[in-house]
């Protein structure tokens, strides 16, 4: 295995294996749904990642930890689709639209008890108290995000501190746990493990800063999404943010204005405008790219094999060159 | 620690720094608030009677893992309340009805995540494994066992394997995994704490039938029920199956008219009428009382402390002592 390529291939390969029918199929046909529904899997990719950056041989039990990172993420979406009344996901119904809210929770219920077997399952026997300790972490941070961005839906002005404690909670703290993981089954110690999940965090807020953008500004040919979505569903994103802090007063009425309006066009371009002419744009995309700097330097730090980190910053380039 | 007094003393302590207020509040409070409203604190009791089956010591440790069984507890009722549309528990607002539902989906899923963090904490580093693999059957099956009931509700005609199948995996096997693990904790091996866990599967058995049984004919002073709750709710308990299996032509077509009724005094009556015909309710005692001689006859063939089965006796005993 020396590919990112051939690990994408083995990952969707164990993917499609736990979203195989299974009785009673009230309870695990949405759980197999939700992860049929496709995705970049770049969790399970950076589990093994983490792996690789450590040990050269990917043993059988590490995909069972990958398939555990995918599997949280994927709970978490059938919880969150309720939480934020999403009716979409993947340009499909979500689950609890397909089913019923009811089948959505205990399908969400069911998933999170599956990682847990399934991160047993990938450990060796003194790995396993060190991982369950790692992913506790992991998983209470990504249930403090999503309740932050709850309060926040409800609050008119974040500081850019708070949005991005939100977007680590919810976002790059998973995909850091996924890189440390993978490295504490590779028999890292835990502290190289815990600052390759740094690594891990850093490119995670990176990523999501970065999809903000792309999300108004990027090309949807290449993204595969919808322009100006953020805008249209009203989202707070963190080039709302930046705009409500550096914008003049006139700015942010119009801002506030706009966002109060019912979805159009004419709402995308006005928001993007003002978002561009607020310095909020070139900003979000500048603290992206720092953070993708931070990433790269603690990389450099650590004691690691090269043939992982060739693989990681392979995996970083083709993750950032979704740009324009 | 000699008394069962004493264990639950200890168990309500746990429970009570277990729902101090934490931060974020939103998030936690919930959680405090669910674990506040008091109940019989089964589970924990005996996941220490597990542990009293195999060695007289309580260590520390010990009572971490009576926690996790009673915050799973927990995590099922504020997920089962959004489910089943429950606004009460314990005469008390609901989690989702006291915040809403995307609070109380997302407090439920972090009680989940906190049991494992605390059964890990319970584990000597060689049974960290075993008891995993003991708790995630537990609540697969709780899940499975949730699933089953929901279908039920949608379906006119329940086979009693069924129904029991339902309520061994919703309640029965929650009170087994929580002596199979206090077993485990004290260092049983596998075969004999999860022999002992049958035991408390019977034990949950004979409770719940017994509660059905209670629910319509019990002494409301003393279960503290409102009487015939569960037929003024419309709930198919073990009576309602027992009688549509039972009964003739005429009492089946009877008791399906009343349920079709609106709540009233006069339903409450004629239906418990019926249960008593029919011979159900006089069988479903019946089938409660075989389950806890099993229990008692597979204690009998353990290899375990005299202390320990005096006390799971006790508890056995006292609990049963609700009946009239």
């Amino acid at each position: 295995m020396q590919t990112l390529r051939q690990i994408r291939q083995v990952v969707e390969e164990v993917v499609r294996g736990y979203a195989r029918p299974r009785s009673p199929e009230g309870l695990y046909g949405p759980a197999g749904y939700i992860m049929g529904l496709g995705g970049k899997r770049i969790r399970p990719v950076l589990c093994a990642l983490g792996y690789a950056l450590f040990d050269g041989r990917f043993p059988d039990r590490l995909w069972s930890a990958c398939l555990a990172m995918e599997v949280f993420h994927g709970f978490s979406l059938v919880h969150d689709d309720i939480m934020d009344e999403a009716p979409l996901r993947r340009g499909q119904p979500s689950v609890h639209v397909r089913w019923d809210v009811p089948t959505a929770i205990l399908a969400g219920d069911v998933m999170l008890i599956e990682v847990y077997d399934l991160l047993r399952r990938a450990c060796l026997p003194d790995q396993l108290d060190l991982v369950l300790q790692a992913f506790h972490r992991v998983a209470t941070s990504v249930c403090e995000g999503q309740a932050m961005d709850m309060a926040f839906e409800r609050e008119s002005a974040v500081a850019w501190d708070e949005y991005l404690s939100m977007i680590r909670g919810k976002t790059a703290v998973l995909l850091g746990g996924s890189l440390e993981i993978g490295a504490l089954l590779a028999g890292a110690d835990p502290l190289s493990a815990r600052e390759t999940g740094r690594v891990g965090e850093d490119l995670g807020l990176g990523f999501q800063l970065e999809d903000d953008w792309l999300d108004v500004f990027g090309d949807s040919e290449r993204t595969g999404k919808q322009p100006g979505g953020d805008i249209l569903r009203g989202k707070k994103t963190a080039l709302y943010i930046l705009a409500m802090l550096q914008g003049s007063t006139a700015q942010k009425n119009d801002l506030e204005t706009w966002f109060g309006r019912s979805p159009s066009d004419e709402k995308v371009r006005a928001v993007s405008a003002i978002y561009s002419e607020t310095g909020a744009a070139a900003a979000v995309l500048e603290r992206s790219e720092a953070f993708f700097r931070s990433a790269g330097d603690r990389l450099d730090r650590l004691p690691v094999r090269k043939e992982g980190c060739d693989l990681l910053r392979e995996l970083t380039i083709a993750l950032q060159g979704r740009k324009a």
